[in-house]
């Protein structure tokens, strides 16, 4: 595993299916930011911290896989994920997620517990160091803010 | 119902059972924080937003139905709460905050969903507007910086 | 236990959490009686039967049970209880009651039915002489004159 | 629809299966009221009240949905439905009721919820606009005087 | 009651909904017996007994239930019941024959277990004086013999 | 059993309980079409396809089952059915239409899959030689086509 | 395999635990029949059907195994069984009686169905050619009477 | 949303998994009909109404999840959709349908209900317009009549 | 915490709701010792074995958590309890037991495994150092003993 | 059945599978007793009292049923019962103590609810005198003491 | 323990219930090998790797049991087991299993879960080294060989 | 379909996702195998069998599908198969797998028997020839060993 120096960290992002169509549908109830505007808010957060940021959107389980895999191995720190639809049913992103070791905190922009029952099991609840619901895309700044506190200590 | 002038909000925390012993019961898993320690933290916090603050901890289910009681008519506008071992099993604190009608968001300081099965039922996630689970004393923090935020829109 | 002389008896109304609020609260949907409305005409309907009344509301489950072991002794011959949200969760006030030893009438001002399941279940209806549910704050009334024929028989 | 003049209304009382062998079957139990002792007291209180009172007893679930879909278009304000064994497993006495769409009280002699399991559920205590149950004969008087209340509101 | 005299007693068998086809249907599988068959049978099997014997069959609950209700007033003294489809489904058959009194066999042609999870569950079994399943048209002549028996005793 | 000659099939539409009422009742949502007008266009469709067409409504179970033994017997070729309410709760009725042996497809003017989950379960579906739902009226002709060409093979 | 000569056949009652103390427990309700009467009793009736009659009793289910394995090779016809207590939980002589091939009937002197829960499922019922239940002693001499007819075709 | 003109519409066929190999297997079974010949009648079916057809099958989720994405914004009316094993699995796939807003009718060339428990339960059943199961590769044809008249309304 | 002298060890009995009745209701049944006879006698076979001993009786759960949270820094070295009908529904009771610590025997008067379902689940049993149920007042000395054969280890 | 002479009671202890290998494994956690050592004391402990032991430890279930049908006849009045894995699987060992009619104490060396789920059902709880549990070998001298009392009453 | 020398292992095979029947029994199915057959393979397999061998097959659970508590003491270092019918209700024969601490892999003819749902849980898979199902005789070679190269390394 | 000539035949080994993380992490656990070291082994096992090897790891659910796909046509006579977390939640992957008709053995490195719930439900074993599970990568061979067999014959 490739070490960071002195204090700086690399933090990713992961963003499952339909995350994508962020800020484009609905913004009455999703609010106008976009999956951009919210990368871009924690690159900054990230760099006034000190880290490194970097993120991936992508429909496909298999990307969301290979992308964990890789953080296996190029010094990922912590990772902020919200794995979407996924988030209930892919045990095949949760082994990869164990195999990578490094500790996350799972976001949803809505609060799954106000929604239907499928949605209030997720397979990476139990495994995450914390989980942020409901708290829209300032939910994202809110875990950073744990991450680096977490990373600090 | 009291309504505050100008901008400033009445922010409660209410903390349930066995939540007073916190800092002098394992430090090395819950942080050496005293709930003094946190409230004290977040009324600065509240201060700084030009917001007020108060809190109460209770290990009776009736004292803390009481006190949201009154916050149906003392003018608070958000409510952060914890309630330990009631929050799976008092449906007459999760009438009374139906009642109260103020929006909260909901704190745990350890990860309710890597615990034992019948932690994972909350009578008040459904409701919430938020949840902040796994955290430690920062998710208070972070989730009074959320309420502020909704406050100001 | 005290017996009350020459056809008189003693009964006694239990109302739980949350039960205070009545009629300060969405009147439009609760109607504008209070809960000493309700008393009142309960009283009054009790003195015309040549009956005695007494009332308790409370927030705190310690506080009825007292008052149920109370009945035990005082000579209450008949009660009317709605426990507001307790009625779902208080095996000790299910037990005080069966020790109370005095037929008991449950009422409850919404349909229990119409509402979120977890209400569907009383720990008080399978020992209850009968259940009024949904009649609003006529059905205290209906359960008195049962209970009025009940024990005139 | 036919609109009932100046105040009048129509209450339909529905008795279904074996609810005829009232009175002649364990009167220590039920008591001696037969079936046709309870219709008499309810028309009674019907005519004391200024509303028009029928009934209709039957084995046959047909006989039961086809009264029901008749009290669509006779002009029938108010029902109070006892339908026996059927309360449990008609779902298509519940859509005819639905579809009636007058508003009804469900009443039963015995406390369901102290009898058989399959007797706890109810196909139509969640459509009910309230329910009285365990009070006997005249659980249906208080009924109708709740049904009168009702209609005068 | 009409009692029957001298060690005469009634004998009603009940075939429920379908019953009709037998014998007209799938021979090679359930015999070329008809039901009209089988009833002669029976008949002459109580007149050897000195009994009187009564059969019905019908597709219709309330029919069913009707006669179950006659059964009670008749000086019916055991009942030989096949209910069909219906003992899966019909609480209100059910309470039919609870009030009635006499004491019933159940046969069932085919072996239930062997069949359909939901034909595993029979309102009647467990009020049943005994359970004769899967022996065919013999099933009912061999319950006839116990039902004999009993009787004598 | 009657062969129908050259190429002619019977077809038989059944419709359960409350199916009478289509069109009178909350026309904007079924729509203003009446049961006589379904039935006239299937009768129309059928005469179109060298078919003969029957059609029964009945709110009594045991009325549908005496039809479909009929339909044993007098050479129907095929149904259509929608047993409305029934369709979760008559074994009977399945048990008849087991034994009628001609093919249907079960038609519902609704999704059942939206509604109440009591109305997921049918006794029909896997029966079936197919399901058309949620499509209205049209439902019956989309499944009358089909029927058609399953006859011509 | 042993093949019987001219028509007469080996029948083998099987009797697991407990069932050594029949007649000299409760005769009252289980009447003064020893095991010994029952067994005595069946061999008459195979005699006098021209069968061989053999039966075991035990306690011990691999002695009931042994000797079901040992009726895979000696020729016998038919069994009549009641294993006792091992009728709910012997997956083992589930297997060995499959394996035998030879049909039997499941009888049990109570109704299980009128006991406990856990009485209620059978690891024979589903395999057995029929069940008689409940009707004390004669219920081995009905089966065993369903049997030789069963033979006879 | 792109606008089509004048009574035009796109429909859009998506099938999922495996579907690919239609009409080379099993062509006893399911019809020798490929996936191009049933596209190419739905094509012409759609011209034929004055209406524009594309069609996707893919083995994957994202392509498949991509495609419902576009149809968000490329002018899709309406969709005919079968996820093959997707369907009970998906809830990735059900998000994107939910955000592409357009009606769709779910198609299964086999009557799911009559296949194992885990095809019973489908994630789209519940919000699609309608469902056509069971009646092969003409249910495509009917499904699409059934979207072109809602088109048309 | 406070660390007892030489041997000498603090031990606390906790009674829940309702256990102050004892002895003056149903003696019958429950016997005619009343708590603080029970209490007593604790106090004397602690005294014999050269320990202390306090015990608290309380309807209220807060007044049990708070007397817990005490004996987490009173030097409480073993606890007998009986938490009633808090058995089975409070998660703060056995929050506040496994922060204080201490080793407890759980005790019950009667056997909760004879008693209704609800009973069965206690949120204790599994973290107490042992069970002692059913054996009546006695119960206590018995865990008393044991107590104090696991002091002296 | 024998009655013992003069107060003077026969006590049975009986040991399920595996118990005969206590003491000689792992002793760092059951002790380093025997059951030879625990009989003895038990002995001891009941020649002091004034009456007779017996025990048996077995493997086999047979031999415990034979010995529990023994108990039945030779007088024995108590009995102390460790059926080991049989407690949660053997029907026939409850059937076999249902009969010898002799009460009983069930005593399990640890502290079942704290182990695997399959070992928190038991089939003897529901129908001991009392249970103790996870007391270690000291829970046999416990139990016996509670013998001796009721013995004594 | 007899620790056996230099690199010899002792390895025991243990056959439950009904085993004893291999080969001579539906041999197009089970293949003709018998059980003699295979333990020969096994011991000649043992001998080729320098190991000792020893089998046993009982249709008794308490002789099995008898059997792995010698293992304990014998030097036994590896088992291969198929209990049969036991694996899926045997208790007992799991805590010996668990006692004899030598590590074992579960062998089963044919494959578990294409058979009923009561045998797709075992009480020994979630303890074995490794399972082999549904691979015939041959299975048990496989196993001895994962065996041979475990107790190598 | 290809026909492989004269005994030779293609063997096709495919790993689902995660596998290809094999020996670069956790080797005391999981070995220093990695996944080519495997597919290398059997490779050569299959040479000298004188059949074809073929392997595929992949992430990606849909190129596991095509790959099955085309098995169906390349003439893949034989498959081991490892689909790590999918193993317990694609469908469609059961699809392909049952549409491509040649026998497979299901693998698994570890024990999925004593790991989470979750991971207990395979949606392959039912259909799979045979299962070896927790035998590590020797897994692999001896299932290689059981299919050359299994084509040997």
């Amino acid at each position: 595993m490739t070490v960071p120096v002195s204090g700086m960290a690399k933090i990713l992002a992961l963003h499952g299916p339909n995350l994508n169509l962020l800020g484009h549908r609905e913004p009455h109830i999703y609010g106008s930011d976009t999956l951009d505007d919210i990368n871009s808010r924690l690159r900054e957060q990230c760099a006034a911290a000190g880290h490194e940021f970097d993120a991936l959107q992508s429909n496909s389980e298999a990307a969301l896989i290979d992308r964990i895999q890789l953080a296996r191995v190029d010094g990922t720190a912590f990772m902020l994920v919200n794995f979407g639809g996924f988030t209930h049913t892919s045990i095949a992103i949760r082994d990869a997620i164990l195999a990578a070791g490094a500790p996350f905190i799972e976001v949803h922009l809505s609060n799954l517990f106000s929604r239907e029952p499928y949605r209030h099991k997720s397979y990476f609840s139990d495994i995450a160091a914390g989980c942020v619901f409901g708290l829209g895309a300032q939910g994202y700044e809110l875990a950073l803010q744990a991450a680096c506190r977490k990373l600090a200590n």
